[in-house]
């Protein structure tokens, strides 16, 4: 599971790529799991009214792929000490591909211990959805 | 939906509080919802023999609440141009009442037009476990 953090790990690494479909009834099921029906992500005649003429994904389940991600790639490392940055930068519809790739941008030292900055993109075709960082330390257990 | 963005919003403005009881149903369903099966989450043999002795709930759902609580109180502003910057600062178990609090930071002018800058606060209890901003454009739909 922590591949990439209990082996050498460098600067420019890329992490391995994931990719997740989504539906409306994944959206509609992470509703239910995170509380937030707002119905602009679960109810598709409210959604044509809106600003995006249709239902969208919660950013937060975008970003939750990409801490997938990272869970597999850093492992425990992931789980214990842990921070993202990203911002939202355009809608993710039902029936999009996401696709969630990282590079090994920098390894830093804080008082802690080393620690890894990852560059993360999660992408739908050529359209950016997502864009930031995340920091985990190297062999946090 | 969009109270606190429509109207007038200042710096200090505390945004309403928002609590969620975590429970494993809850846990296994932010699982499925997410695709992120980590045993650590899901299966309480396997964490009992992990560093924190008993299943955990995913950083990425407390980050959801606090997500959900930018959602109620900016409404599309949050969902068309927004970013999170959080730190993971220590586990969410089953059984936690987690609450997220919130106060307008900030008010800065970007290319974009004014953007709120949020300072988020997840506890259980006295205990910090999350902890960041989040930053959205004012006026936004």
């Amino acid at each position: 599971m922590s591949a990439g953090v209990s082996g050498a790990i460098a600067e420019g690494d890329r992490l391995p790529v994931l990719s997740r479909r989504v539906s409306q009834a994944v959206i509609n099921a992470y509703a239910e799991a995170s509380g937030d029906f707002n119905p602009i992500h679960t109810d598709p005649d409210y959604a044509s009214k809106g600003p995006f003429g249709r239902t969208i994904a919660h950013g937060m389940m975008t970003l939750a792929y990409a801490s997938d991600l990272m869970s597999e790639w850093a492992g425990e490392a992931w789980l214990s000490d842990s921070a993202i940055d990203v911002a939202f930068l355009g809608p993710v519809f039902a029936g999009d591909d996401v696709t969630v790739t990282g590079v090994v941008r920098e390894i830093v030292q804080e008082d802690a211990g080393p620690t890894t900055v990852c560059e993360l993109t999660c992408q739908v075709g050529d359209r950016t959805v997502m864009a930031g960082s995340a920091r985990c330390r190297i062999g946090a257990s």
